[in-house]
């Protein structure tokens, strides 16, 4: 599958990319809005000497787009050019610079966080990129009800992204994710999800990095195909298989609702795949969002993301895989991240995952 | 200060522990409940072999106690026996083992978790300590507006139960915190905080042991001493200083709301501490948490906790500090911990810590 997206631009300069399904074609039309102009670098790189991780401070994030009425929804097709961030009468799945960014400036400069920043406080001006990714023009729909061959595209455009900010400079990890639900704060009901590149390695991936090496030192295999043959052999947590895929409940879940969904051979990001595999790991991914869905009368808040690595030697030992949490711990309650989990970090999971897989291999 | 508890047992066999103020004397009565027999290990310890860390299963947690009515606030004191976990008619300070505890176990038997769980999945059964502390009988006070002779006592508490709980065979660290609000999950507003004593060392703090460990090899100094250092020179995020402690919002702060008390000299635990400096961080952590109620119309959900380190070699780098954190970012708005945080650890903060910073002088 090969796409090549229609290339906008918004009325403050923001990239704006249109994909379209075989035997569309997007129609956008000039953007008319008043907007004052991006500046890079509005926002700074903290480095916290205490966990030895950058913080990103994004002050101007405050000002953003809180729970608009429906009609005024921002990632609704905007055929006039003046209500929405897509101005166009319509589009199968868009991508535009989130306007109010947590990371910008990859464009192109040379741009290299310090590995160790030494003794005093150290800042750096914010650089990287925010994407968001717009399933669909349907407003009321969500991922998991596209019709596959829609959902196929969305795939498509995280690889395509992937390969795309991978290759700027001074971007070091491409993060696709969907926040979905208020519970979790999302202030945008329209099906989105979002893409980070990270100036820096995420602290979730230099811990799992620098544990698949200590793996490989000791026993000569990869961490990851290890945890996957132990579920496998297991069985306990598995939920659903494809030829090349395979979903499961970890077995040191550390939320209510957690789904992890492994491929059966290495591959450490999107473009490792085949096509086919691909159009696998589509129905499988949708399988699961289904199933959550189905969890209670409600629709799930959760939050659902690829971690993918790069082929740097660094990374060599990193796998890509789909991780779907979800703060729901039954159909009236929440789980809240307090004291134990916001500052040691020690977690607390109420529902054993052998239950949790047992009900998502049965809904 | 020295401080003898009275010592009492609820119907189910768990530890009920009476502080008194001078002058008072407590008068407990017989708990007259029906309360099914306590079970150890009833909930279990599995590594998660991604991350290195330990996660803690409590599946039996799903029937805790959720938003009783005032009237039946298991915290208030019970003259009956028949209402409540305090059978007394009153009480100043009142400890006891967590009926829902997620850990529990540490009576006395020897266990030790293994350093390095090795290939395969590894689960132990649960082991430590979860206590209840309960600030004042009063239902709706709050910790900061305690008079300064009983929130010393409380302080005086977490002394006590550190002392006891580090005696005890198997617990790696002793966590005194209050989580407060209904934002961050709270199902009692009754004021109370908890300590855990965990069977290994958090992820948090082994995090930052391994920082100071390398801090103290490339620069032959202590990091927390060096932090304040640098913060009290800078000066723009200092809130207050005591005699012996400064409190100060950290350069590179995660949360919308985040303030730390350092003291000025070296320190583990509150067991290092003499009287008189006790008195003072007293004083100094009522300041920052009223302070933190001045912020906006309603009190301030907030999570508070101290960090305690012990006297061995391996955790000698630590220093003890106390951490108060909010998840408010605005008088309507929190901030949610979305894929970013809760997935990939690269936290974004809407706020400057240096405004936090001078808000907080001002207050």
């Amino acid at each position: 599958m090969t796409i090549t997206p229609t290339r906008w631009t918004l009325a403050d300069g923001r990239e704006l990319l249109f994909f379209d399904l075989p035997g569309h074609r997007c129609a956008p039309v000039t953007d008319r809005r008043q907007l004052p102009a991006q500046r890079d670098a509005q926002s700074e790189l903290r480095f916290d000497r205490i966990s030895g991780e950058w913080v990103i401070i994004a002050a101007l994030r405050q000002d953003r787009t809180y729970k608009p009425p429906a009609a005024q929804c921002p990632l609704c097709p905007g055929a006039t050019g003046l209500t929405s961030e897509i101005p166009a009468p319509d589009y199968d799945v868009a991508v535009f610079e989130n306007r109010f960014a947590s990371l910008a400036g990859a464009d192109g400069h040379k741009f290299l966080l310090p590995a160790d920043p030494g003794p005093g406080f150290v800042c750096e001006p914010s650089h990287g990129r925010c994407e968001v990714v717009c399933f669909s023009a349907d407003h009321t729909g969500s991922f998991a009800d596209l019709d596959s061959r829609h959902a196929r595209l969305v795939v498509e455009v995280w690889r395509h992204r992937t390969r795309d900010l991978l290759s700027r400079n001074g971007i070091e990890q491409v993060f696709c994710f969907e926040n979905r639900g208020e519970e979790i704060g999302v202030t945008l009901t329209h099906p989105h999800g979002q893409i980070y590149g990270y100036p820096y390695v995420t602290p979730h991936a230099e811990a799992t990095l620098r544990r698949a090496r200590a793996h490989r030192a000791s026993h000569d295999t990869n961490l990851f195909s290890d945890i996957l043959e132990h579920e496998l052999s297991s069985g306990a947590r598995i939920i659903a298989r494809t030829d090349a895929f395979t979903a499961f409940v970890p077995f040191a879940a550390r939320w209510p609702v957690e789904v992890h969904i492994f491929p059966d051979r290495p591959a450490r990001n999107l473009l490792d795949f085949d096509d086919a595999e691909l159009d696998e790991f589509t129905e499988l991914y949708q399988m699961v969002l289904q199933r959550l869905d189905r969890l209670y009368d409600e629709p799930l808040p959760y939050m659902a993301a690829l971690h993918q690595y790069t082929d740097t030697e660094s990374q060599c030992e990193g796998r890509f895989h789909a991780q779907v949490i979800s703060t729901r711990r039954s159909a009236t309650r929440l789980k809240y991240l307090a004291s134990s989990e916001s500052i040691m970090g020690a977690f607390i999971n109420d529902v054993t995952p052998e239950s949790l897989a047992q009900t998502l291999r049965e809904v």
